[in-house]
């Protein structure tokens, strides 16, 4: 008996159930005590010359400490835990420190300058049970930024007071893969600044850290670049759906402020028939019907990658997008080309004759020059993995493999030697299981049906198939939506909560911290995901996110009542 | 040649494509001209005595002309319309009259009081090519909204004028079926009476005719009513979440004056858990474990039909519903009552040796307590089909069957011959195909899955299997929306465009009007629902109705481009 109720304490303890942390940290010691925020809560950085993104990031803490009203879901929210919270004891600051030695940089030159790989997003933040002083401590200030987006997404609020159940509690923490991401088509219909903005925001709470700007497709082209603004103007769908340079900058300052990447995709040499509407001369079979036999979506078109010019065209867009963003990584795309387009177009075939190549030998060639743009400018380059797998053009070695098809093909990648992040359509596209959008077909499915439920994401296994040689190559993952189905109406419905299981895949790991499953048959009781992300949900909510419900508010107050085993 | 000319013009020139109405008229000429609204465009009432609801509805319309700002979905939008509506006649004013000898009655007085079958919602509408004067003739105040909606979803906009390119335009119009509903689950999760307005508005642009309020559930009783308060008081998620009786009477009053009717569903004797927060002694099995085994969802519990007191409870309840509300139709659902739930509670064992019933007895019984109540009170009953065709109950024969599980059951109801609407989870359950929501199985698809797209819904036939004789018994049909998992933060998004398809499959018919198919193989191409419900759907947005996008802009811009056959 004894050894059983060890075993539960063992099971347990880490995760409370009145401790709706998300992502689940990788290490955590917690208690039973009520701790409540004093009124006259501060916080302080330890240090001098704080960096302004810093100071910011505690300021929007400091405001929704203010503004934040949600609370616990359990029955009767709030009041449940009044008479604790009436007695409990204190906090009267939290205070930020870094460790000796450490140059201090601004989050955003971390995010901007260090590797993905070589950054270090650890912290350590505690909370006493009995003391007055939260501490937070880390050896970066992103690793600091991401201890403040835990203590920013953790209090429960009721009748103006900020508190927690679990004191005293030590969270040391580290993601477990270094990239994670959410990948953004604002190609086949428009989103404004303020959508992207409002979801960086909502990325930085769930510790995210890379947004993947699928910014142009074949639909339009609403990326301004000085070297070819034509683009945008003729190939936008409107003057005002249009990202200026002014845009682009604003989004990438406010996403690495707040600890995230921007990872510009051009994707290259298919998905780009909106170049032609300002340059018809760079595209094969421009908007040539059928769509069906020259590409996979409407309307066709694809960069003329035999031509010298086109190859030019594509270098000088490439160096043109560079200009505008900062940061270490960069994508060139390459899913989807198609060969008929190129097969049957005269300036193609004239060119491929002229330089005596094949219209392999040119899709290697293009690929190589525009990686050549991307490393000049001492980025990292990304590529989708039919690039690899199917057309196997040669790639830098340094290059991150996008595997999106199947999550089968990461082992292709792995076997490659190469480094890859996870994006596979059976597991993590928020867009599929919509229907077909391309006529009347009545029985019609998107080709990725079924929809990805939150658990079907959130029980991917990052090392699934792979040996423990390969496991290193595994950089992280994404969820993407595509927006053929998708509109600034419907983004926080159809991204949230859902994005979160993708964010506690990448930061806690292929499996949690004690080496159990985080869902499934096997999975660690203790650990009831749904709970925590019907809070992540809640949370959003109430901070303007307009996130769906994944229950009944009945089940969200009761967790575990619902479930079909209960 | 000729004829080949001859047979297209008599399949596009009945709907043209630059006529985007929805639903398609039942009787349509249309010409080529383009006329515009002149900038003093006014709309008068040809009779005196105009009731308030009628005068409010021209106010709303007016004031859409002065702030829609929805341009033709076309490359170029309103600007490649600019010439033609530069040398456009324009009209001065559209006029409104009532044929002869017809007593003259707000639009709420046509639905409240004259049953479903008996309204006269016919309209015809002209504007003129070259005269200044628009027409609009009914036999109803009624018809005069629906005639005015028509006129109000038709106008494109352009550098501040509002124009079409089909004058004269000669609409005939009356509606293939008198139900034309969305059914709307408010007790899963809560929504704010502003937004089932929002909504109440969108369904009057698009003809539909009934609220079917489905407003209490197992999980929540938002529903405050006189003889109760407790209900709502405990049942309802908290007090920010009830309906008030001053809510109910504004959200009927606001319906009935854009010509919709709310019949509201008390669902019973299943559904009920929620009255046991209050009185659980009317309620078997309350949130017994395992839901599984007492309820199709948790939690479990159904009211104790074999109790005197609890049918006298429900006869109350239903009493003061419906002293809440105006209109002739009400509903006592019915569906999914579980048997485990009733055998193993001894009070309803009890009940029942007492009264020397059996189970299905006492249900029989209590459904006919319940509708004589509606009927008592001028109500026609609508019951949920499983009590018909599974439990075999009694019904009034002016009972509305609601024909839910499948579009197959709708032959079994018709055999009996009682009147149905159509609401099959098969074609018209919005919310079906968004997984588990009752644990973490990663495996897990909604019931109904897969998704039910608008094709799908659009290309139901309400005559399906029926022979001519049963036709007569299809008063329509509805859409659902239930709550499990969307609440007020994708209600919008949901619902929208996908309940147009309802509407024009119960307003224009099992078939076009020339007895083509609307959809499919062997529709008339020239009716393109797509384009046409792209630019629902776009209208919507410009309202502020979050509807979401069907396809890439490109797509919508360029009618029938983006179809598989193209």
């Amino acid at each position: 008996m004894v050894i059983v109720v060890f075993l539960c304490l063992l099971i347990l303890a880490p995760f409370p159930s009145s401790l709706g942390l998300w992502p689940i940290p990788r290490g955590l010691s917690a208690g039973t005590a009520t701790v409540k925020l004093s009124s006259s809560f501060d916080i302080h950085v330890a240090f001098n010359n704080v960096p302004a993104d810093l100071d910011d990031a505690i300021h929007r803490i400091k405001t929704h400490l203010k503004t934040d009203t949600f609370e616990r879901l359990v029955v009767g929210r709030g009041s449940a835990d009044a008479n604790s919270v009436h007695r409990a004891f204190s906090i009267k600051d939290l205070t930020l420190s870094l460790t000796q030695n450490v140059t201090i940089r601004p989050v955003a030159v971390e995010v901007n300058t260090v590797g993905i790989e070589d950054r270090d997003e650890s912290y350590i933040l505690t909370i006493p049970a009995k003391g007055t002083q939260a501490t937070l401590v880390a050896n970066s200030t992103l690793g600091l930024f991401r201890g403040l987006s835990t203590f920013d997404f953790m209090w429960y609020h009721f009748d103006g007071e900020k508190y927690i159940l679990n004191a005293p509690l030590r969270i040391t923490d580290s993601p477990a893969f270094p990239y994670r991401g959410f990948s953004f088509d604002t190609s086949r219909n428009f989103y404004p600044v303020s959508d992207i903005k409002r979801t960086l925001d909502a990325m930085s709470w769930v510790k995210l850290n890379v947004l993947y700007w699928h910014i142009a497709d074949s639909q339009a082209f609403p990326l301004q670049v000085a070297a070819f603004p034509e683009l945008a103007a003729r190939g936008a769908y409107s003057q005002e759906e249009i990202y200026t340079e002014s845009d682009i900058k604003s989004v990438v300052k406010y996403a690495n402020e707040r600890g995230i990447d921007v990872v510009m995709e051009l994707d290259t040499p298919g998905h780009t028939t909106a170049i032609g509407m300002a340059h018809p001369e760079h595209i094969a079979c421009f908007a040539k019907s059928p769509w069906t036999k020259y590409a996979n979506e409407p309307p066709a078109g694809q960069l003329r990658i035999a031509s010298a010019d086109t190859v030019n065209f594509a270098k000088k867009l490439f160096q043109s997008a560079i200009d505008l963003l900062d940061g270490t990584m960069m994508s060139s795309g390459g899913d989807e080309v198609n060969l008929p387009c190129w097969n049957e177009d005269e300036d193609t075939l004239a060119a491929l004759e002229q330089n005596n190549q094949t219209i392999a030998q040119a899709l290697d060639q293009f690929v190589q020059e525009v990686q050549g743009v991307m490393n000049a400018n001492g980025k990292m380059p990304f590529i989708k993995s039919d690039m690899v797998l199917e057309h196997n053009v040669t790639v830098l070695n340094n290059t991150g493999v996008v595997v999106w098809k199947s999550s089968l093909d990461a082992v292709s990648v792995a076997q490659r030697g190469l480094r890859f992040i996870h994006q596979p359509s059976n597991y993590f596209y928020l867009d599929c299981g919509a229907g077909d959008w391309v006529g009347n077909n009545v029985l019609g499915n998107s080709w990725c049906d079924p929809f990805k439920t939150w658990q079907r994401a959130y029980s991917f296994d990052p090392y699934a198939n792979l040996t423990t040689d390969q496991q290193h190559l595994v950089l992280g993952g994404q969820m993407p939506i595509w927006s053929e189905q998708s509109s600034s109406e419907n983004l926080d419905q159809i991204v949230w909560p859902r994005l979160a299981a993708g964010a506690e895949v990448f930061w806690t790991g292929a499996t949690l911290p004690d080496g159990n499953p985080r869902l499934g048959v096997n999975a660690t009781s203790g650990v009831n995901a749904f709970a925590r992300l019907n809070e992540v949900r809640y949370r959003l909510v109430d901070r303007g996110v307009k996130a769906i419900a994944l229950q009944p508010k009945w089940c969200a107050l009761r967790p575990g009542l619902c479930d079909v085993d209960s």
